[in-house]
């Protein structure tokens, strides 16, 4: 297979920190794409995948699946898309495209497991499979989304994760006017659920530790916001949330949170902490409530997020750093010291004059 | 108010045990109807406030919620019965009526909460309710339900607890044919379980910690049957359920049972363990699955399950007891010796000599 090399960033050990790699990528087949891309957001599953945090990964390791760019070079059969298009590519590549739930555009919930856009085996190159923190990328074009032309660019890069990681929850448990909704914990997944709530004509409560978050709730869209450690602050919400939308990857009390439902009310975690939650069957029991949990979501619901975002015209709050940056901005990340995405500029990135 | 003395069996302390007693009943009011028990069903909750093990129990304590009888006086103004009907009561004989719940039809739900039909507030006397471990009751008429004529009235006396209990989840969650269905625990909720989702024609799994219970759980309907220690009977359902309805009030692995879900799969917990159940965000996110809980049901959707199990031919499988026997019964309730519900014969009580 006719193969060429791009200049990405990546590690080759949990240890180690990012560095310049080459790596290779495949000409365009009949069916793909080739991007040049032009901005990546960094999302906090690039760190613990790069650091080998959920264990499984392979080195060398390029990180990013918040990817958008240019189309430079195309497949004969491509049909969507012609050269120069903005495009986006989120956390998949690829999936088997025939068990029940691709068939059902759930192919984030393929049977034997979707491609992911790194750290998943490539079945082109028999490597595996390489991410956004690169030059190009080549993607077959059912994977590909259209970027919505009034969107800022870079700040666009952070909905093919974050943005659908939380539109697609907020829509499957039919979030719309006349529901009071929750949004738990402020950072780059739950900055997005509170805009894209608000969007969708919720009445929206943030919460969060943090009393200076008050404003930039409210600034994102929140109605009313709720310092979460305060007893009485959450007391005035027992029974009155129709859903909450919890993007705290931290341990935490869910009961608590479970206890601000109505009858029939459900949690959905997109944030997932380390350890088991401690669960009360007294929590679920007298409201017939849910716990649940929801991941990113399929190809047709984010195109449709993104369709969304446009009408909307909601795009992710971003702090924008060169590539070079990215070992410091993981520790920033680690600290919550970001409002709320950084994105990588990749044109830096090619205007390099270092040779492949 | 009018009052006449009428014998029961209860306790005056958590530590004593089940006694004869003398407790008052109102003269039926125009909406009310008096019924004689004839049976009362023995669920594991009047133990635990026979016992104050849920803590709040005022004392005298009379439990049984579980009551089928014949109307013997009626107020002016019931309309939905007549004398001599023979009719059921279950956990609830009032609730606020005026609530978005209970105008829902989900006064199990109700917001100032129902009125339980033992150890509850009593409107009408100032003291508790007294349930049906009596001679006879009085209950409004809109907390009384008509029982099919040719089911087993003392078989058919479970049904207004574990009957709903098990049945509601079954309906919220749309189980029926083409749905693979678990149901943990075979005792007096699970038997109902297996027997309720087989009539709505879901393929029904039977998950045991006993071998000896395999013949058993497919004499009650169940198609597969699956020993929940064995790791590899465990895996071979893995992704494979669109429901389960977990009636284990032991400590056990839930994220075990999460984990046989399908994608958007929920697990109902009907039985309360003691102590919070640690549940992995990662039992949910990747399906998108719900660990859910589920309290009895209305009104309307007890009459409509009787109705249900009427045209099924549905009753619990029990053992009749004398009310002398409950003490006796209550300890080997406790050691799960029951297949698969105590039902107390209340004639026998009636024709002691004794004087109230």
């Amino acid at each position: 297979m006719n193969q060429t090399k791009v200049r990405a960033y990546g590690t080759e050990s949990a240890e180690a920190p990012l560095n310049q790699l080459s790596i290779s990528r495949r000409a365009a087949t009949p069916h793909d794409v080739e991007i040049e891309i032009a901005y990546c957001g960094v999302c906090h599953s690039d760190l613990h995948t790069a650091r080998n945090e959920w264990h499984g990964t392979v080195y060398p390791c390029v990180p990013g699946h918040e990817i958008v760019g240019k189309i430079v070079s195309l497949g004969d059969h491509v049909s969507k898309f012609k050269l120069g298009d903005m495009v986006g590519v989120g956390c998949m590549v690829d999936s088997c495209r025939e068990c029940q739930y691709c068939k059902e555009g759930l192919e984030q919930y393929c049977e034997p497991g979707a491609t992911q856009t790194y750290n998943s085996p490539d079945k082109h190159l028999g490597t595996q499979t390489y991410g956004g923190y690169s030059e190009r990328i080549v993607v077959d074009e059912s994977f590909v989304l259209r970027i919505p032309a009034n969107l800022d660019l870079a700040a666009t890069a952070p909905l093919l994760c974050a943005g659908i990681t939380t539109y697609s929850p907020l829509k499957h448990w039919k979030v719309g006017p006349g529901m009071k909704v929750g949004i738990v914990g402020i950072g780059g997944l739950g900055h997005m659920g509170i805009k894209i709530a608000r969007a969708m004509g919720a009445h929206v409560v943030a919460f969060t530790t943090s009393e200076s978050k008050f404003a930039e709730a409210k600034r994102l869209g929140a109605d009313e916001v709720v310092l979460s450690k305060d007893d009485k602050q959450m007391a005035a919400f027992h029974g009155k949330l129709h859903f909450i939308l919890d993007a705290v990857s931290a341990q935490h009390d869910i009961n608590a949170y479970l206890a601000l439902l109505r009858v029939d009310g459900s949690l959905a975690l997109v944030g997932a902490p380390e350890y088991p939650l401690p669960v009360s069957a007294f929590s679920l029991i007298p409201g017939r409530k849910s716990l649940a949990g929801s991941m990113i979501g399929g190809i047709a619901e984010t195109q449709e997020m993104l369709d969304f975002c446009g009408e909307h015209n909601i795009t992710s709050d971003i702090e924008m750093i060169d590539i070079e940056q990215i070992n410091e901005a993981y520790e920033r990340l680690l600290k919550g010291d970001v409002r709320y995405r950084f994105v990588i500029d990749m044109s830096a990135f090619r205007n390099e004059k270092s040779e492949v």
